[in-house]
């Protein structure tokens, strides 16, 4: 499906536990890195390309920079919907955006940026066309 | 102490715990918020007004934004110096600086942004004369 | 529904998070509290009685005895069961018991006691006739 | 030193940061294992064997069974003293006990049990002689 999956959204709901809470009554800003991977590894699930099998398959993809803006508060037991997007493929680099809505209000907003790393390495490496072809990547897209 | 604390950096240390680790062997990257907000707090600690001591005075400073480069991972009982440094005071905001070492290797660097809350309201504030004193931070850099 | 709960299974799945996993490859031991909590949280949730509706009533129930078993590991992104069963309601006392599984393995096992708290006053109290009716408790359970 | 550390207590302090406490505004329950890592790691290395160099042997010590008994909340920024202490070495097992404090105020104990597991096999084995030696223990006390 050439092209087909930047842009399009995966959404994906969890609960705020209470250890997710601190001290003020709302998450704790760390938990949102979290459910940024919840999002990441959930997108990439409906893909039809886990994550687990990333790995399996000899790659990691390790996050190398994350934004967060943070807006509004979740409370213990809020249903939290976890929106991820990706926004761009370089030969190099993967970068996701994500939305964090409880309802129509939005808490949170971020990205993460990633680099394809070869696991028996370590080293940095080009995204190997299998992950091309399953991010959906169209040759335009994915150049330079 | 006016204008004394822009600036200045102050280290804290902490030991990678089980707990902080993945199973890519390193620390999970959510890791690196909390280590920031332990910077801070021992920052503020330095100054001689601890952040207990600002809510205690009806007053909080969340997190509004936050933005993380990871540049090499940490490992199961490395000796973590957070170095953090306050970068910039505005009449609503408030900007620190982070860089996360094992030795002289650079694991991650980052900043938070931080607004003046009034605790009893909820309400975003002007830092207060307290506040703004406890920083060090003259007129000239307080305004707008 | 007098006494239909006691003993009553509820499951809930949930997905083995990078976050959760440690440099032994495997899920951190202090994970399978949170786990717990998820547990009766739902527990309580299919009750009809959410947690947060216990508190909203004023009452909280916080965790003061746990106790875990370990036998097998959980990897990043098995489908985690966690069985959960209340074992006994005594006037100030609530015991449940919990099961975590990966399929038909058993990861862990384990217990927590809570006490029946009213948030206004942080006393212990007896726990009050609408709870023990949520909770399907009959007359003989219930005491002493 | 033959002996020489079964019973003795090691403390380590630590502060409670944002990120344990919960919306009870005290700190959450699984953190308390987490110090418990903390209060072990921190007993092996004033004994001279850190846990990395354990693992760097060849061993690792997971946690196969814990229990906590919760008496009294702590709260942000508290300084929070670890008491660690041997109970008890067999051939297959060691057991650590634990008192949490603030100042005098007990705010939980409890107990870890750990098997010794060669980290190439995944196998349980003996404690072997450098563990021994490590720990202190006498024959007597480490049979069977």
């Amino acid at each position: 499906m050439p092209g087909g999956s930047i842009g399009e959204a995966h959404n994906f709901a969890t609960r705020v536990r209470y250890a997710d809470t601190d001290a003020m009554g709302i998450v704790y800003n760390a938990v949102y890195l979290v459910w940024f991977e919840v999002g990441r590894t959930e997108w990439l699930r409906a893909l039809g390309m886990p994550y687990s099998e990333v790995e399996a398959r000899g790659m990691s993809l390790p996050v190398v920079e994350a934004s967060l803006r943070f807006l509004s508060g979740a409370r213990y037991d809020d249903l939290v919907e976890i929106e991820t997007r990706l926004r761009e493929v370089r030969s190099r680099r993967i970068v996701f955006d994500y939305r964090i809505c409880v309802g129509v209000r939005l808490l949170a907003e971020g990205s993460t940026t990633h680099v394809p790393v070869e696991i028996a390495t370590g080293r940095t490496v080009r995204i190997p066309d299998w992950l091309n072809r399953a991010l959906g990547v169209r040759a335009a897209v994915r150049a330079p």
